[in-house]
C-alpha cells in the first residue's frame, strides 16, 4: 500500500503560514512585527514606523471576471490592502502592483481596470510606484501597500484583555450576500432591487475604514484590532489567538444592514451565518477597554462610521454565541472561509 | 466583418507598462522614482532612501517545476529581486512573499522551497517579514524586496553619456544555454558534463552582484546601471532609452564562459545570440565615464567579480554590433525575450 503524500491543500491557509513562520528566525530590528498581523512593522529613523502588507488575488478563487467589472476589481484590489493598513491604525502612502494577465485579455478591460486602480489610489492619496507585468493563463493581482504611523500609535492583533468590549464597524455579512446574488444570476444592474444593489456594491466596493482606525489608534483606544476579511468568527479567532483569550458575542447586537435583514430569516442561527462567517466585509474588528465605550462612540461619530459593541473578551479559550432568546452555543464548528480548505469548490 | 478587439498580449510587456505609466500622475515626494527603473526610490527622513522592487514568477512561463528543484526555485525567486536592489546600488533589507499554490502541491516540495528561500534570505542578511498564501491552479511567486542606500549613491538607468564605456559583470548567455539543456532532457545530475553543470547552475542559481554594485555606487563610478534579466540587448535598450543614446558593442569583447565557448560555434552571429538576447543572466550592465576605466577595474578586483568593457555609449539612437572581423550590423532586429510577445511559445 502506498501512503498518500501530504499536500499543501490539506490543512488550510493558516497551517501553511504557521509552517512558514516555523522556518523563520525571530524578527529583529529595525522590524518589530513580521508575519502574524495585518502588516509588518519596521522602525524608521524619525520615530515613525513603515507598515507593509501584501495581498494576492487569483481569478476563479478570489474574483470572477464574469460578474465583476474591471473597474470594481481595480478598486477592490487596492481597497483590501488599504484595509490592512487601516487595521494597524496607519496612513497609507504608496503601493506596488504585480499583475499576471492572460495575453488574450482585451486591452479595453485592462485599461478600465488600471484606470480604476489609479483613480482609487489618487482618492486615498496613495502613489502607485512600481510593479511587474507578466503573462499567465489566469489573472493574478498582487498588491503591496505601504503605510506609516507613529510607532506608539500602531494597533496590533494582540492586546485585547478579558473584560474589553468587542466592536465591529459598519455592518457585516453584506459582502457574502452580495457575492451570492452575483453568483445566482447575471441580472442587469437596472433590474436590481435597492437591497440587491446595496449588497452587491458592498461586495464590489468595500470601504477601508482608514479615518475611524486612525482616530482609534491616535487616541490609544483600541487595545487590539484587525480587519474582517476571512469572516467575523475566523478573524475573531486570529484576534484572540494572539492572546489565548475567548469571547462572547451577542447575535442580537450584530450590525446587520436593512438589506441583509430583508434577505435573511432569523428563525435560527442560519440567518446569522453570512454575518458570522461570510468574509470580505473589510470592516474593523477591535477591542476597547471597559469604561471607555463613550469615548469610542464619540470617535466613531467624528469619523462618520457606525460602530457596534457585539460582545466582550473573556478569560479562557473559545467563542460563545449568545442567541436572541438567551441560549448559548460554542462557535467552534463555524469556520471562516479558507480558500485552501475549500479548494476546487466555490464559496 | 468584425474587427478584432485589441488584447494585452499584442504589443509585449513594455507597451503595457507604458500604458500604465500614462495613467499615472507624476511621481511626487517623498518618492523620487516610480515605474521605469529597477526599483522605486523613496526619500527617508535621515538622508537615506528606501528602494522597493517587485517581481512575479509564473509556473509554465518563468519556471518549470519538472526541471527546476524546489530549492533552486526558492533561492532564485529571492535572487532575482536582490539583483534589482543591486542594480540601484542598494543594500537589501527585507522582503515580502505572496504565493499562489496548487492545493495538490506536496508539502515536502513546499517546505524545501520555503526553506531554501529563508536560507537565501539569511545569507544575504534579508528579513522575510510577511506575505500572503493563496490557492491557484498554477504556482505564482510574487516577491517584494526592500533595500536602502544613501540618496546620493543611488544609480539609475538614466545617466549614460556619449563616450561612456559600457561594462557588463561576470559572463553572459550562460543562463540561456543552461535553460536549453534543462529543456532538452532530464539528464540526472551525476551524468552531466562539467560545462553542462556549470551552465545549468548559472540558470538555477544566479548570483546577485550586490558587493560590486555597492562599491560602484559608493564611488560614484557608474553613470547608469541595471541588471540583465531580459537579455543584454533588451536591457541595453532600456538603459539607452532613458537618455535617447545609442551604443556600439564589440562582439569579441563579450564575456563568455569556457562552458559557453564549448557549446557554441562562432562562425557567424548565431553563436553570440544567447549572450546577446538570452536573458536571466542577472549580471550588471553599467556605464563608466571615459578615463575612469582603471578605477572600475580596481573596484571589480576588490569585489572579486570580473567586469568587461564591451563597447561604448554613442550619440544618436540604435545599437551597432561590431563583428570580430570588423564588420558592423544594426542590432535592431535582435530582441530580448518578452513573455507577452512570446506568449504560448517557449524560449
Amino acid at each position: 500500500m502506498v501512503e498518500k503524500e501530504p499536500v499543501v491543500g490539506a490543512d488550510g491557509e493558516f497551517s501553511l503560514i504557521e509552517r512558514i513562520r516555523k522556518l523563520l528566525p525571530p524578527v529583529r530590528e529595525p522590524a518589530t512585527m513580521g508575519l502574524g498581523d495585518d502588516a509588518a512593522v519596521i522602525r524608521q529613523a524619525d520615530g515613525q514606523v513603515l507598515l507593509v502588507t501584501t495581498d494576492m488575488l487569483v481569478e476563479g478563487v478570489h474574483f470572477d471576471r464574469s460578474f465583476m467589472s474591471a473597474a470594481d476589481l481595480g478598486y477592490k484590489s487596492l481597497a483590501v490592502n488599504l484595509s490592512d493598513i487601516a487595521a494597524m491604525g496607519g496612513i497609507p502612502t504608496c503601493c506596488f502592483l504585480s499583475l499576471a494577465l492572460p495575453p488574450s485579455l482585451s486591452l479595453s478591460w485592462f485599461t478600465a481596470f488600471m484606470a480604476a486602480m489609479v483613480d482609487a489610489a489618487g482618492s486615498f492619496d496613495v502613489q502607485l510606484l512600481g510593479g511587474d507585468t507578466v503573462a499567465a493563463d489566469k489573472m493574478v493581482i498582487a498588491v503591496t501597500m505601504h503605510g506609516r504611523s507613529a510607532a506608539a500609535d500602531v494597533v496590533y492583533r494582540k492586546g485585547g484583555q478579558p473584560g474589553d468590549r468587542l466592536y465591529v464597524s459598519g455592518t457585516v455579512g453584506d459582502s457574502a450576500l452580495g457575492l451570492r446574488l452575483l453568483r445566482q444570476g447575471q441580472k442587469p444592474e437596472s433590474e436590481r432591487s435597492e437591497p440587491e444593489s446595496f449588497l452587491i456594491n458592498r461586495h464590489c466596493r468595500p470601504r477601508p475604514r482608514l479615518q475611524l482606525a486612525r482616530r482609534l489608534a491616535e487616541a490609544h483606544l483600541a487595545s487590539s484590532m484587525l480587519d474582517v476579511s476571512d469572516g467575523l468568527l475566523g478573524d475573531l479567532r486570529h484576534l484572540l489567538a494572539a492572546d489565548g483569550r475567548g469571547a462572547e458575542i451577542f447575535l442580537e447586537q450584530l450590525p446587520l444592514s436593512p438589506a441583509y435583514r430583508k434577505m435573511q430569516s432569523f428563525d435560527d442561527l442560519e440567518g446569522y451565518l453570512p454575518a458570522l462567517t461570510g468574509g470580505e466585509d473589510y470592516e474593523l474588528l477591535f477591542t476597547v477597554p471597559s469604561g471607555r465605550e463613550a469615548e469610542a462612540a464619540g470617535i466613531a461619530e467624528a469619523a462618520g462610521v457606525r460602530i457596534s459593541c457585539i460582545g466582550s473578551v473573556v478569560r479562557g479559550g473559545g467563542i460563545q454565541l449568545v442567541m436572541p432568546g438567551g441560549g448559548r452555543m460554542a462557535a467552534d464548528d463555524l469556520r471562516g472561509y479558507d480558500h485552501f480548505a475549500a479548494a476546487g469548490s466555490k464559496r
